[in-house]
């Protein structure tokens, strides 16, 4: 087991190289090196090892239980990742990992290898020095989680009721706002997905020979879009802010210790300015409000010049991001109801419905509204986060909502039970889903100090 | 000359063969073998021919001038065409031209290039019977009126004095009701051409992590896009409808006679309803009034599915048609300013001023406030027009405004003093600027015979 774990980047190296794209099947055989390596690692472990078939990518669910009285957790991570297109943007091949001042350069590194070799690797150190350490474990590694997890229902169906015997979820798929200051995530937003498609004449029309008589789809789709928000930015959908918790003091606070300022995120994305709504600050508005975003908005002529059509068809693609407590299909359905009672009688509507993500949210023990019944495992887990990352980085971690959405964590909570300690380990540094993808080598040493400590601290040795 | 013209139908097979889309530097070549099919034509004819040059595609410039005291006429006519996408919706590839059920597919058949041969046959049979006919002529042919002949104002300053010599222009650039019902067109819009481009975070953003702070520049290009109208589909731009000029009872009557009714229209089209602004019913609005249409909108994901990202860059295509007496120019800025003036300030906003084109407007002789001093070979071919073109189709023309734009038929009138005789050959089913764009085999033959007729009207034999 040591000589898997004595050097974690080399572990991650090996890992990295499999190229697991889960959403291109050209990559199967990538997938399955992926898949087979992890599997390894987690029989080094000790672990007893399932490989759950699905109809694409097969599901790891590994096991390390003794004793039914030891505390129980669940890890939580992925061994698919993001296509690494486009290639030429990349300054080392995406699936050769490369080590450049202080980072690991490669597709998956952060988003989720690296997370996974540090969880592994704090808890093979562990184990050397506590062979009996008694902590019940169980592990679940999906392939599918960068297309949606389509495959985690069937397989709550199937490993929900064993899943419900643990006590919470330990996961690292979220993110910190640097090297030195890591998150806890309290919350992650849901996800509603559709499409606006809109047609008007049976072809694209002359607009000099019919222009004046007919509804310009585009026309339309821009009237119907600019009615979803208000003036001050706010959602203009009946009932859509209806089940909105307000912001809890203590989670202003902690805002109010994360190392980001309104001026340096201006920089970071290169707006000209902010827009946020609801008389929220940017910072507030992306982990405590829920938006409806156009994704990509299309019709007639999209090349160089220009072209005098009407063009037959306009579509939007719309998501929107919902926070705690907020129901996906109540607010898909206004959102449908709106768009459907705004688009006038002479352009044909057809509306598609794609997937949706429950939100989620945990407050932490200690805090007000903190959940009575939370496991003592748990509540130790949560207690040993704050000192031991404060030990490992030099600072208490920060407890906050994410805007990111992660909808299978809603799914252990609401299919197992299960509530979730989120560690955050990427940094908006780490390129996720785009050319350069990187992890840090500091976050990775003392993330890993760290979580040996958390799993001491659970298991109570 | 004759073998040129012996058949018509396989010299225009061979003119729409050259792709000569102006708006694409892709189709350089196909702009010169169509340029150079054109000249040879026109030398066949006995025409010296010059090549003019300009920044992009040059214009041929032709002459047959052999007594300063015989009438004059001038030809026009462009060998560009629009670009050709999408492709997988044309029934057969639009630049290898298809006969079936009588009509010629490609594009470019209708317009302008089947019209070009049909001058051409014309003049070739007129001229093979009357080697000595007594009619001075020029012909224009140039290769951006698909982008708005941004090159003719140069070539007004180089040839718009000799043009002046001439007595009037003979134009088929301009739409028919159907095959059997001839419209001689008497007015045609002006143009409009800008491109809104709105600019928010530097690059494109992740929703979950960054949605709520920042304006979505899809929303903002909505929200101006649907500023432009009011809701009885008027546009909202203050002075827009200062110059409009009202209808002439002549035209409501001229009108009557056109052999469409809404319910053939509407059939034709294929839309679920009309919208017409300002009162007007479908088919005056489409010529007696004003639009402002969106040509092509756009911005972030296209592609199947959806894409969770605040997109960086969105643009809107935007043209608008002016009625006669409508300032170009005063229009264009009071649309920019209207945009300019509705635009957030947190994206950033470029505004591309394209091509404007000069509405026009002939009163043909005879009707009321007709020009006084129209010269004697206009009237004759005016009068000509009515008798040839009901000889050769069986119905006399509809005098009568049309909805496209030809601003070089208004440059040539006020640069070089010329009114245009308009006869309209392309119908609704030709799908002009559209896949599938055909030309009418049957109106190609009779509008042959009528030119004939027309050409010796002029000349007097």
């Amino acid at each position: 087991m040591r000589s898997l774990f004595m050097d974690p980047l080399e572990t991650l190296k090996a890992y990295t190289k499999f190229p697991s794209v889960s959403t291109d099947s050209n990559y199967a055989e990538g997938m399955q090196g992926a898949r087979e390596f992890a599997a390894g690692l987690l029989k080094g472990l000790g672990f007893s090892v399932e490989e759950v078939a699905t109809e694409l990518h097969p599901i790891l669910y590994a096991e390390r239980i003794v004793n039914p009285d030891w505390p129980h957790v669940v890890l939580y991570g992925h061994y698919d990742v993001q296509p690494a297109d486009p290639l030429d943007l990349w300054t080392s091949p995406p699936f050769e990992p490369e080590v450049r001042d202080g980072r690991i350069y490669g597709r998956g590194t952060a988003d989720n290898k690296g997370p996974t070799v540090v969880h592994m690797t704090a808890l093979a150190r562990v184990l050397e020095a506590y062979p009996e350490l008694p902590l019940n474990l169980t592990y679940v590694i999906e392939g599918e989680e960068e297309i949606g997890s389509p495959s985690m229902d069937q397989f709550f169906e199937t490993h929900g009721e064993r899943l419900s015997r643990a006590d919470f979820l330990l996961v690292s798929d979220t993110g910190s706002p640097n090297a030195g200051q890591i998150v806890v995530t309290t919350a992650i937003r849901g996800l509603v997905d559709l499409e606006i498609k809109l047609k008007g004449a049976r072809v694209d029309l002359h607009s000099g020979i019919h222009g004046g008589a007919v509804y310009n789809p585009l026309q339309a789709l821009s009237e119907i879009c600019a009615s979803l928000h208000n003036p001050d930015g706010s959602v203009n959908v009946p009932g859509f802010y209806d089940d909105v918790l307000p912001i809890s003091d203590w989670e202003r606070e902690e805002l109010s210790r994360y190392p980001e300022t309104e001026e340096s995120y201006q920089d970071l994305l290169g707006v000209p300015g902010f827009f946020a709504a609801g008389g929220l600050r940017p910072l507030e508005a992306v982990r405590f409000g829920p938006t409806l975003e156009f994704n990509g908005l299309g019709g007639g002529y999209q090349g160089q010049g220009s072209k005098t059509v009407i063009p037959s068809q306009a579509f939007a693609k719309i998501t929107c991001r919902l926070v705690a407590n907020q129901d996906p299909l109540k607010v898909q359905d206004a959102v449908v109801a709106a768009i459907r009672a705004r688009c006038p009688d002479a352009v044909d509507l057809d509306i598609r419905i794609g997937g949706r993500g429950e939100p989620y949210m945990v407050v932490p023990p200690g805090r007000p509204n903190a959940r009575v019944d939370q496991p003592v495992s748990m509540v130790r887990a949560f207690k040993s986060a704050e000192t031991s990352i404060e030990q490992a980085f030099g600072k208490p971690p920060i407890f906050l909502r994410e805007g990111g959405s992660i909808p299978v964590i809603a799914d252990f909570k609401n299919r197992s039970g299960l509530d979730s300690l989120m560690i955050g380990l990427f940094t908006p540094l780490d390129n996720l889903h785009a050319p350069d993808e990187s992890f840090d080598l500091s976050i990775m040493e003392n993330a890993i100090s760290a979580f040996e400590q958390i799993l001491k601290d659970i298991a109570g040795v």
